[in-house]
């Protein structure tokens, strides 16, 4: 089925961290997987750097550690954080987790079409896929546009979802200003959930707040945890999902909304509340310690959350309604936006990655894989 | 219904946490309440001092730390630690969670009956509860055989439950040589599962190699993560319940199982391994925070447990079943042993309460109300 002129090589990002806590990010050139019955070969033209890619391309190795070695990028990782990286010690690791592009060989019907895909390994100017995992753009979307249709719309739906089928009424998001919060800003509103945002910064406070969200509460004042329990008696919200792992945050917001579910029950229970509150950590941009002071009763729980699990639970026919609305909503509540378009290439220089890898609100880098190739 | 000679006036002990950071023990006579229809008035005679009582008695602060002022106990508890017990600031608590005695007066059948009780407030010489909700003891029962009926045997009994529903095959305890612990070490011998039990001192780990137990770590050993892994590994234990709660430990039994998991799933997976690895902190033996490295994936979570929330989900034909086991095995599994029995009065000479306060292997009070009595 391959076509004569379908590639044969592709050039990918890659990462190794070593056993001795070196990490090396490098761009290779290997020889393709060779394209199997109901195969297509993409050429990848627009892959977004999210949180999720940089766990992949840094693990905890430090941006800023980083220098030039020929064309590679070189670091180091401190050896009390090495185990949390355990299982990929001395792998190279390909990155990029979704994308889009156009076909260039492959099932026939496909070729010349443009299509986004999600699966890994997509920092790449070709990237093989199955044709029926790939999803086809309508013409009136760009392949920019079409580049994070998965992670991040589908992470904020799930939330919502896991909210839901948990039995709470409203919830809670941290690091709030991100590119996925603001999807869950609009999800929220769409569907009537109340949703307290906790933001970092003023600047990200007043962004949030221009996209219409009511409850945003900022850890940097001296005011935090009074703001925090005010938004909770407002919201009821007993569910947070938390994309900054490290620190005191994750127990702050138990304990907030202990001392709501404390004043609502009225009078003491031994134990505190009997109000399950809940927080779902997500992400890690604080790779430091999680601390819980427990002063927040017996009645609670944290776990890790991540979006492969919820659809694993949820089934194929949930995850197929959920992207539906997301196709449906791309211009709207699930359009993304860019900073700045880089190449591969580019993704290694020491300038470019000092400012993706510090995921700055509004400073959302995308890759192109196919620009400036020959 | 009150026979004429019922007791109307009650001493019982009681703790009270000032929002100022002083804490009173005391023991305060008392009117009891109206004895209504089908109620009966116990004279306690056997209540053993468990480690929730201890929470109750003293919240956060140290036993160390109490002095005499006539014949109260006072000390203070540290500022930080306050907002742990916000909701029982200036009130005067009833200490005692569990016992048994004889029932003096109200429903005429079962006066002159050793019952067991159970529901607080039953560090007092005299206490009203509801006919139905006594257990009455057995001829081949002593008192003091029956006075811990409830707290330990059904914490036992639910963590396997719990165990089982959650999906698990095997459980890991801290605090293992516990006088909770021995018997968990009986139940999972009877029902055939395998149970990895962490204590803190080589003394402990010998006394429940004495009970038969086959796994036993130490966490003061230097090998102790290498043990724990091992100990993992022969079990499969995805789930902990820890009495400890403070430090790392609760981390390090999921960086443990994490580490188990990562070997028999093979190969990597970038957000570590999908196994749920579940840990359950039910006591707080160590007050300080709980901190998380979180070296354990995505696939983890940590939570409060309490009986009482265990028992509302089981429902009532469950936890008759579970109680009618430690009826059955009340002289086996479920024994207690103690090493004094004081009067109330003695539960406040800051000679008893530095012992017993230590919750350490072996040394357990049982209180005897009615002892010292005119």
């Amino acid at each position: 089925m391959t076509l004569p002129d379908a590639p044969t090589r592709g050039r990918s990002l890659r990462s190794t961290i070593t056993s001795d806590g070196r990490v090396r990010l490098s761009l290779e050139e290997r020889p393709l997987p060779e394209l199997a019955d109901g195969q297509v070969v993409v050429a990848v033209e627009a892959s977004p750097i999210n949180p999720s890619d940089l766990g992949v391309l840094l693990g905890p190795a430090s941006p800023a550690g980083l220098t030039r070695d020929g064309d590679d990028l070189v670091g180091s990782v401190p050896a009390e954080l090495l185990p949390r990286v355990r299982d990929r010690l001395d792998k190279s690791l390909p990155v990029g987790n979704e994308g889009a592009g156009t076909v260039v060989a492959g099932v026939p019907e496909l070729v010349g079409k443009r299509v986004a895909l999600f699966g890994g390994s997509i920092w790449a100017d070709y990237r093989v896929a199955d044709a029926d995992a790939v999803v086809e753009l309508p013409d009136d979307v760009s392949t920019a546009e079409g580049a994070a249709l998965f992670v991040n719309p589908l992470t904020a739906l799930a939330m919502v979802e896991t909210m839901r089928a948990e039995n709470h009424t409203a919830l809670v998001h941290t690091a709030a200003a991100s590119n996925l919060g603001q999807m869950l800003v609009k999800i929220c509103a769409d569907d009537g959930v109340p949703l307290v945002n906790i933001v970092r910064k003023p600047d990200q406070a007043a962004l949030l707040k221009g996209l219409g969200a009511e409850h945003v509460v900022d850890s940097s004042s001296a005011s935090f945890m009074d703001d925090l329990v005010a938004a909770l008696a407002a919201t009821n919200a007993t569910i947070a999902f938390d994309a900054i792992g490290g620190g005191r945050l994750a127990g702050q917001i138990l304990t907030a909304m202990e001392i709501v579910a404390g004043r609502k029950a009225g009078g003491f229970t031994r134990y505190g509340s009997s109000t399950h509150k809940q927080v779902y950590i997500y992400g890690g941009l604080d790779t430091g310690p999680t601390e819980l002071n427990r002063a927040f009763g017996m009645a609670w729980g944290i776990g890790g959350w991540l979006l492969t699990y919820f659809i694993q639970k949820a089934g194929p026919e949930e995850a197929q309604r959920l992207r539906q609305r997301v196709a449906d909503e791309l211009k709207t509540t699930f359009a993304s936006h860019y900073a700045k378009e880089i190449s591969l290439a580019e993704a290694l220089d020491p300038a470019n990655i000092a400012v993706y890898a510090k995921r700055s609100t509004g400073a959302k880098y995308l890759i192109n894989p196919n620009k400036g190739l020959a």
